[in-house]
């Protein structure tokens, strides 16, 4: 086990209409880390986890409820460890605003490693910053990145992808998967399977495992078929 | 596939300390299956999703980051059709409140049916709502739940159990597979493993599934042990 020299900053984007899983899921598997970590010994927390607004700190998500940033792009803060930006409905406005884009180009610019969660690839892809690598997106979002952003590797299968510094993910839960193997890469193994059952997941998922597992496959089989199955 | 007559009240319970994916988890899949039921074609939103807070808006989580409530308790609203009660490192803070248990105790009695999520368990128990009940915790949590509140019959193994109108359902993400359950109780089938697929979760896992899957168990043998195994 590696012990935490230094606090590290993980700065989260939120906005108008983002997939609120995309953003809470890694800052949860983050927040349960500082416990594993305190309590295997560690003298400082490993992380500290920060939401960054565009414009208001109160974000509606799409499922309708809020949450509050502590920053606004644009504010003098520290630069991040970790920049991690997700998806959901309100994607295409964020991107379609220069300055937020801007802002995105420049904190990724100082920030040791940067993140995207399900859509929250658009965001890296329209700040040039998946040109030329490698990416995982949502699966129903796949030929759309690839189209729109002809210079990306766009890979429909893993759940997530680690390409130089730049760490993509597909769909919700899977950021969940990703944020585990940050854990894993900063801190060791054993804290991230803590974190784990903590979080009682099923298993770490690893970023080959595919989008569509067969399990589900098999449950979205029509029911007389399961019924089938189960006899 | 059930058409939505009506859009339900989904009221969320949020406080300081929470655990933030207890609450936003349920609040995402909710959330989902509102796009997945208009993609149906449904004529309304299942669905109208709301965090509530004991005394303040704005709302610090477990992990540092914060929610932002659109209701306190105790204001004067529309009785919601389920309330979810999340856990975290709060909930002793949160049941040694005696007005806020005693708001909660009011809500549940007239909602149609009462959730929890982890150790949310605690919160339904102090409101004498588990009584005579079945119920799930976060595993670290049952033998506690078990020793304070012995008139509850507490089962460890199970990742979300149904007694009644009153569900209780394992840590963090089962709460999602929890609410995943409720989706499909209330709009069918089709419509929840929609919601599986957009959350891009590995299975539509049954309440009777175990806490702890023999895929973590065998991940949380030592490194040694592993690579034999992938051999």
């Amino acid at each position: 086990m590696e012990n935490t020299a230094t606090t590290q900053r993980i700065h989260i984007l939120v906005f108008d209409r983002c997939q609120i899983v995309d953003a809470t899921g890694a800052a949860s598997i983050f927040g349960s880390a500082n416990e594993a970590a305190m309590k295997a010994g560690h003298t400082k927390r490993p992380y500290d986890i920060k939401f960054i607004a565009p414009e208001t700190n109160q974000v509606k998500t799409s499922a309708g409820v809020s949450l509050y940033a502590d920053y606004i792009l644009g504010d003098r803060i520290h630069p991040a460890d970790t920049l991690i930006c997700p998806g959901g409905k309100g994607t295409p406005s964020f991107i379609s605003n220069p300055k937020a884009i801007k802002s995105i180009k420049r904190i990724a610019s100082r920030t040791r490693r940067v993140v995207s969660v399900c859509t929250g690839a658009f965001i890296l892809a329209e700040a040039g910053i998946l040109d030329g690598r490698r990416a995982a997106t949502h699966w129903a979002y796949c030929d759309q990145l690839s189209h729109d952003y002809p210079e990306i590797k766009v890979e429909a299968d893993p759940i997530f992808i680690k390409d130089g510094n730049v760490y993509t993910s597909a769909g919700v839960t899977a950021g969940m998967d990703l944020a585990l193997a940050l854990i894993e890469e900063d801190i060791g193994r054993d804290i991230a399977l803590e974190v784990a059952r903590d979080m009682v997941m099923f298993s770490k998922r690893l970023g080959s495992q595919a989008q569509f597992s067969t399990q589900l496959a098999t449950q979205m089989a029509p029911p007389g078929n399961i019924r089938d199955l189960q006899l």
